[in-house]
């Protein structure tokens, strides 16, 4: 039996238009192998990052275009904290930047979320109740774990909340352009213009993860910090990877890619819905309705995730567990970006079948 | 009046083999596109670590293939650096290290060295004259930035020593390849077996630095710790890179393009030592005479090297102050590598020009 993975929060295979990119690679190697095959800015890729920032509407000297974004988040949280520093986060949140923050002895104070994303009142007490946080890391749209989207009216009231404690925040944005249906909503760098809020996203969902583009919009004070520790980090970032994204962009697959990302992961997302209430509908079980991105977040009161990991792995479906973002010990992550249709649909099944049926 | 770089180590552009390496990129993304625009391995493209860990005589779990070998140095650095640990270098040593080390608050011990590179009894001393110093970083072949290659009976006194002492030997050697003549040395790895010497490389130097492809050769412990920190920071280094470099390998290409870079870079350095035997000859200045990498090591008693870097950059020719590297006032590092031959008289005679003519 073939192992379903909930667990990988990365794109299926057919997501990424594997023959496109090779032509892309060979041709930038070609026709700009000289620049992309040395030592360059520790910046990255010229004309990617003027492509970039023109969509930001901001000056391209801010861009910093890095080997994915995590690298970025290295950087920034390098720079902003000190130990014992207080940082505030989601909860749950994304756990490769919760790591990163213990290991620079940052002190994380987690801020409750509802359906409408993080609870401002929420953060306004952790503003009150403490010295001030080196910055607050936000997913605000289709957040990983929990696939929720910030709502306007929050995203407002928080930079307001930001703008009056002069509280940094970093808004990390990987999925926003991954939306099935509804209205966008602004960026958080859009509602502020980039004094309060440093912006980070990455071309992994919408082009390929391999490339490794992550991309940061920082205040020039911060751009220049941050640039000179890349620098002191690798000299260059990869351009060969940052390169063939540029002429994948300047040949106009940039839109009709994404348009098929979104139609192959909506229909990802259905069959999870579509599954979870076939097999968990009045189970006292709830979970997100994200209207974007890779994830849904399943909350079953009573159920022990990591137990039930156990005997889910045992029976060929996996998933993460909630506790490794900061969730409770009844919640679970389920990645629906990876496998088919059909195996979320049987992958459900798998996992509802090991429920109690007290649960069910 | 074109400025003349002695101040940039790169390589020529001619030396870098770009046609082939466009096909290579193509064929890689096509042939085994799903592997190398995906998510991966945090030590790299399986393939080019068995290629490494062959060469080396290696387990490939032993290998880590970084984004860059600096990238690598960071990592190892913070593994083993505490603020206030002492660190062994060479006086002079390559600057980028030095800049890390001083951010992790360690202190920098500089041991001298001479025409034979490292002088073992200063290692001697400074491993008697205070706490075990958490490592010993040496490039001891056709260093950066004296050109110096530590003679055989050295290396075996620098490994008794370390080993008497348990001190960890970070064996930096991205110039060994590019050698011009004379019989190769053993490195400090093989005359270990990786007990004591973790051993850093590049295809900088021999393939192209804008792939970005270091290496580092790992006891399996530390192998553990230090992927644990690159899976931190990015997950996956840029598999595109190393895979254009394993097919670059594959073909054939690796050794009879070696050959070229050295030809290439045998000129320039024979176009140096030219020039400065015809300019500076018994002038009272002297330099080092490599028989491969990138640099000469010039000191130029009673001359100001930092001032005379302000006259010879307003007369079109530019080198690093040997100071940025922990040398003496008199002292400058010139690369030869980046500019042609012709240049390289040029740049030597507007250098010459500027010192007093009772320097010459």
């Amino acid at each position: 039996m073939d192992v379903i993975s909930f667990a990988r929060g990365v794109p299926a295979p057919e997501c990424i238009p594997v023959e496109e990119l090779a032509d892309c690679a060979r041709v930038v190697v070609e026709r700009d192998g000289r620049t992309v095959l040395s030592y360059g800015s520790g910046s990255g890729y010229a004309p990617l990052r003027e492509w970039i920032a023109e969509r930001h509407g901001v000056e391209p000297a801010r861009v910093l275009v890095t080997n994915g974004s995590l690298q970025g988040f290295v950087f920034f949280a390098q720079q902003l904290c000190t130990p014992g520093c207080r940082v505030l986060v989601e909860l749950p949140t994304y756990d490769r930047p919760l790591k990163i923050l213990r290991a620079l002895g940052a002190e994380i104070v987690a801020l409750p979320m509802d359906d409408q994303g993080l609870d401002p009142e929420a953060l306004e007490q952790a503003l009150a109740s403490g010295p001030r946080p080196a910055f607050l890391y936000t997913i605000p749209t289709f957040q990983n774990p929990s696939g929720r989207t910030l709502s306007t009216e929050r995203r407002r009231r928080l930079l307001e909340l930001a703008r009056a404690s002069d509280l940094p925040v970093l808004e990390d944005d990987p999925y926003g352009l991954v939306r099935f249906e509804g209205e966008p909503q602004p960026s958080l760098l859009e509602l502020d213009g980039g004094e309060t809020v440093v912006y980070a996203s990455s071309f992994s969902k919408t082009v390929a993860p391999g490339v490794r583009v992550g991309y940061f919009v920082l205040s020039p004070n911060l751009h220049e910090a941050v640039e000179a520790m890349a620098v002191s980090t690798y000299i260059t970032p990869v351009l060969l990877g940052q390169a063939t994204v540029y002429e994948f962009i300047e040949r106009g697959n940039f839109e009709p890619n994404l348009q098929r990302v979104r139609e192959l992961l909506c229909t990802r997302r259905d069959a999870m819905l579509d599954a979870l209430e076939r097999e968990l509908g009045g189970s006292g079980a709830t979970w997100t309705r994200p209207d974007g991105g890779y994830f849904v977040w399943l909350d079953m009161p009573g159920t022990d995730a990591g137990e039930l990991l156990d005997r889910a792995t045992a029976a060929g479906v996996t998933f993460v567990r909630g506790v490794d973002f900061g969730g409770g010990p009844a919640t679970v992550r389920l990645a629906y970006s990876f496998v088919s249709p059909e195996e979320i649909s049987e992958g459900v099944t798998r996992l509802a079948a090991l429920l109690p049926a007290a649960a069910l």
